[in-house]
């Protein structure tokens, strides 16, 4: 086997550095040589992480100063909103390659940015070069790229589900809804996400607009006015589910659906559409991905033609995170696409 | 204290009718004298039903004929569809009164019940003067009423939901969703409802027609080609949240349907309308009515003026089947409309 | 109905704060006339608490100043420890009664309280007078009483599981362990109780001794030595089992232990011995009381006679605090004991 | 790479099935040729296991003579007791090695069968060749070894928690509780394992005598008399969590028990003592351990040096079935012990 490219997860703390650290794990081509962390440096992995503490039995926690000086040639950041682009920044110019979780550069308007995230981008000059993270819309510029973005979890959730439609103008208007697992709003929640508050909560957050619109409207060229965007807190800790109630701009037949969705995503190595029958898995569950990179689409057609469930599966902390990262780096740095990706979901689970 | 009105209870065993039992244990004018069951005649109730152990110590389950045999003017069957019809009529010709929990007299036209249950209604000459067991819609009726119908529990859950903007003629189009617990399955589910399956599932079950859409048509005055109604499975026990997105047929002011949902509910004892704020509490989750006969009503709307979506949660067990009988029985038998219906809900829970 | 006797409670945003506030809210003997919380005074109740918005629709949250000057007999305080003492002083002095929820009146002894929380009793002159809030134990001393404690949740657990085998001098050595729900952290736990962590998780905290061992102690007269007490984290809001391997003293018969645990709690009207069968009711489930101020005590006894597991399982924030308190209140009171508490347990939730 | 083994899956649309089929699908050096079903042969392997339906895309589940006239050296049996020894003779008998994942080869003796499972043994000629199926104990008997059999979960957790207590003869007594999830019941559980039934429960099963109790008396040569086994069923899908109350035959020192724990299970690829520090993770939780084969032991030890709880914590599906039996497959087939068993566990899901 090949020498394994040396990396650096920043901001390895959270859940989607764990995440991170757990995908390059059992990666065949990457080896974690640093794992960056302001608040717990000195202190083991296996701590903050107890089920990789097999996998990193003697590294601990770094800091930033030590992170820059290791010899590796991509970084992960997976660090809070405008921090994350300041780093980005400095690690560029030390040379290296970054792949950015945060938002910091999914949009590529410094204007979006400032009107979605209420502050101004603190580096918009890198917004050119910067790729968005999603492989199976971007793949082609991601060779050789510097800077590759991570994604909005709930954005991919909606991409996957509304892509096939889009493509072929059928959407006259979508109320998209996510429902979600308390694991999107990471390791430090707020008071709403203690666990006799959050578990087995319905609730409903941001009704119509939500921030990941601004992916949509960039990725899929979906006009904001043609589509609401929502998000259910449920009893889960990791998956979405996006379900998107859609007015289709003609009367389709279930077949002609069917096409659709199979060509959208045909050949790709991490998408798939659901099976016709049994009908329960049609709309696709979380549950089925759950721990892997896989997204399930599928859909429902009312009898009318018209009225149409586009939907879609995926774990966010893989396909919603740090396995799109992943995929991207592999892309990046010339390893094939799908390496330290091919988990199995565990289910039941 | 007055003396009790004594009660029986068929189909005894079961989620519905340990809920009546549970009521009708802390209700100040009724006494179930009788609970029968006919695979458990002869077994303690306090088996079934382990919470009730104290309030029925003694008692046992009884067969039908020893129940037809007790002295009571008001049985409340939750027996299955078909059979209760067949039980309601032996019971009205023995000159008792029933609550029928079922679904056998929820609609008016044997020809809706053979459209949407696929049988022949076994009794239609009942159908005339059944009463749909809503309080709210149809109290004037109840009133000395031989025969009331229970409720579907996600059709009462849009019911409430929608019924503001219906009654001012505001739906252009709604894509209901209710969100439900698994007690709704009753305690021998399909392998489905397995818990290894059925846990923190995200399963969409008949994702535009579902059968309760019989009763909004009916109650509401709805045509069925301005909605569709789909259920999805979710991580719960007891409780339904109602989502309905709706198309308003024009724009309106959000303090107009602030205006709307006071009033529409406005002197309902179990029925009140969520506070604009906090935010976070518009939509109302079923967590806050938890064990109680209370409905939560609530909506969101776009800065559009024409996108909203109608809200509601109750307790399926409660005000979606026990809770709304016992509050109809209430009337037909001239007691207090809130008599053993005021507990407070469970929560955090 | 006589005229309600008017109390106040103390600390009134928290989870033990807001079971107050609903067991109160359904009490026919008190009102609450004033919900004292610092950091919330001036917002609504129905704010902190959705689910008794429609008990406490024009109540908004005061200061301490402005419960001071609210003229009441009785404050409940579920306030932090040592905070609590103070205020509890403070109200004695200005001639109320007192129920404490809080751990700084349970001890008997300044000296234990050190030992056991680590600082110094803020008042240990009043310690003489309280009396342990646990009716089945000290009704006796608590008509008329100025101050009565709280109780420790596990500790009434494990009072209740242990007390007739205690009684007989029957146990040579236990191992205790209380499996509990989330709720018992409050509504501002640390990280370790964010949804994504504490979510099924089984946490084995404090393995061997658990502060309301000292509980036990005083109340069993159990000397240390010969029991363990550990409690472990389990998926659950509402709820504690406990669970104690006992070693006895001597071989006995099963009949005998019935005889024994049916006479310990023979006319308490809270407290129930589990049916010997079905096998699967004797141990208790915590779900068969959630929601209500009831405890099950239960045990099984292997083939050698001297291998006993004695358990219980009660509501943590009803009979392991609110609900004993309110109980205490009324005996204090010269209310009927059962009064406002005769509220059924909500099952399957 | 080489050619993979075509192995075979009998049982395969049960949640041990499931995971055989999961596991296999990544395994390097075996591919499932069969899967085996009488209820489902013809229909998809998808349908049953949604989350492998890009695994198995083309594959349906064929009938037990389609399987026996497959080429393939390895059968691997998840079929139900005494089913499954009459197959595995039949299997043997056409030359093909069996792991059989059923009770019937875990136990030496036909009378232990005969006792433990309440009928008589269907082959009990094999019994003597049979190896059990935990290659920690048995590594040097599978080595080309024709049958060998699966473990009970429950008792994998017990053995791997005991162990090093058992091999310096500490252990006087044990009181051994496993904490189990909803998993291990089946697909088709009965009434019990229904979702509104099973959901939360802590429902204490077989409180003294769990049939897995033969497996460690037969492999830790711990004396039945010593020992109590439980089984509470708690909110879980997969997971065991192992916590055996001990009194040790003498005191000893912390340190010393680290030094017992870390050998015992020293060089093994699979189990790993927990760390001293942080405390909160020394008695390890099954999350840390979900979807893989590892297996987590721990302990901790009283103040008296005499009393300790032993832990450890599995994933019942992974190293308490399937993981197993592939491990033991892999030695039996002269593959590394650890190919295909890789993954990580997912944290926190």
């Amino acid at each position: 086997m090949a020498e394994k490219i040396p990396v650096t997860v920043w901001g390895a703390t959270g859940f989607i550095g764990g995440e991170l650290m757990r995908v390059i794990a059992g990666h065949p081509g990457m080896e974690a040589v640093g794992a960056i962390s302001r608040s717990s440096a000195g202190t083991a992995v296996g701590a903050a992480h107890p089920h990789l503490r097999h996998a990193y039995r003697d590294m601990t926690f770094i800091s930033a100063d030590q992170g820059e000086a290791l010899d590796s040639p991509l970084a992960f950041l997976a660090l809070p909103h405008r921090a994350s682009a300041a780093m980005a920044k400095r690690l560029l110019g030390l040379g290296r390659r970054v792949v950015d979780l945060s938002a910091d550069f999914r949009l590529r308007s410094a204007e979006e940015y400032l009107k979605w995230y209420g502050v101004e981008h603190p580096c918009p000059e890198l917004l050119g070069e910067a790729v968005y993270g999603l492989p199976e819309l971007h793949r082609g510029e991601m060779t050789g790229a510097r800077l590759i973005s991570g994604v909005g979890c709930n954005a991919t959730s909606a991409i996957c589900a509304l892509r096939p439609l889009v493509k072929e103008g059928l959407i006259e208007e979508a109320r998209i809804e996510c429902r979600v697992g308390s694991s999107e709003g990471g390791a430090h929640g707020d008071e709403g996400s203690s666990h006799p508050l959050r578990s087995r909560t319905l609730r409903v957050v941001s009704p119509f607009v939500h921030r990941h619109a601004a992916e949509l409207i960039q990725e899929l060229g979906l006009p904001g006015e043609k589509f609401t965007m929502g998000v259910t807190a449920v009893e889960l800790v990791r998956g979405i589910q996006c379900l998107a109630h859609v007015t289709l701009t003609r009367a389709v037949k279930e077949v002609d659906l069917w096409k659709l969705y199979r060509a959208a995503w045909s050949g790709e190595a991490f998408v798939s559409a659901t099976p016709a029958k049994p009908a329960h898995l049609r709309i696709p569950d979380p549950r089925f991905v759950m721990g892997s990179n896989r997204v399930l689409v599928g859909f429902a057609l009312a009898e009318d033609g018209r009225r149409a469930i586009a939907a879609s599966a995926l774990d966010n902390l893989m396909k919603g995170a740090a396995g799109s990262a992943v995929q991207s780096a592999n892309i990046m740095l010339g390893l094939d696409e799908t390496s330290g990706l091919d988990m199995m979901p565990v289910y039941p689970a």
